[in-house]
């Protein structure tokens, strides 16, 4: 898909998904497409877990029913790891963001949707169980899931500011 | 540009660019692919300011002469809004971050190269006095510029990790 259309397809799908699995070849494009993103100082900090299928995904909604991830039959679990921080300033939030927002277009260019869930892992009781049942040694953090599958429907759209309420020319403020 | 392709194609460009100027409207093409990124509880803290010349950027590189920006015929500041966040959380760095991943696929998509640049704007007094060259009030920090260019060359990649000793299957460690 033309990169300028995934742009303007991608939204935050909070909705249902149909159960169609997705192919664990697509899931790895995704998982490639979000490893491709830079890293602060080249620090690699991000690591994925690829959920092939409900059954560690069901165990997350238990912990914490969230809408977007009920339905989703393949999710990929994006978690940091602070050892790779050896400088002076630590950038895992801008690593795993940058590679979120990667695999959140990956999704939308082979034709599904996602989500940005972080919200219940923002929790330290939450996150804590979170790592227990992904399995990962100290260190790790959980820092999105990210829900893949078909769509149940179009979706909803979040408004978004007009363009020249957000974007200046030459100094803060400068118009066109 | 497909999607995969524009992915694999991204780099960060730390050598020089060829002085031909970028048209606005391919800068407000890439700006606007920043401003489709998601926000957290869309609470869209990026703002842009969009240097169609070496004018501002100049003043930016008489501060901190930093390499990709010294020879870029046009950029983009990427600046948050800290006002914008209202909630429990604070956002402003994923939000910035997924802008920024956006802007930079853009930017390859439309044939340029460009950077994430925000080492020197991590230190307080270069900050201040970014801010004071973009004019930008209190409340506002300067993230990220991203210089946008035609490469005067190829551009050196840098080496990653392979992909399964970052991707596991169902838990941490997991294999395929």
């Amino acid at each position: 898909m033309d990169f300028f259309e995934v742009i303007e397809k991608r939204y935050s799908h909070k909705e249902k998904f149909l159960p169609d699995p997705v192919p664990l070849e697509n899931l790895e494009l995704i998982a490639k497409a979000g490893l491709a993103a830079p890293s602060g100082a080249n620090g690699q900090s991000v690591r994925l877990i690829i959920l092939p299928d409900r059954e560690i995904i069901q165990k997350l909604c238990d912990l914490s029913p969230t809408d977007g991830l009920m339905t989703a039959p393949a999710a990929i679990a994006l978690l940091t790891d602070s050892s790779t921080q050896t400088g002076e300033f630590n950038f895992e939030v801008e690593d795993y963001s940058a590679a979120a927002e990667n695999m959140l277009l990956a999704a939308v260019a082979l034709g599904y949707a996602s989500l940005w869930l972080d919200f219940p892992y923002l929790h330290d009781d939450i996150q804590k169980a979170a790592i227990d049942i992904l399995g990962a040694p100290d260190g790790y953090r959980l820092r999105v899931m990210l829900p893949i599958g078909l769509p149940d429907g179009p979706g909803t759209r979040r408004d978004k500011l007009p363009f020249d309420k957000r974007v200046s020319y030459r100094k803060f403020g400068g118009v066109k």
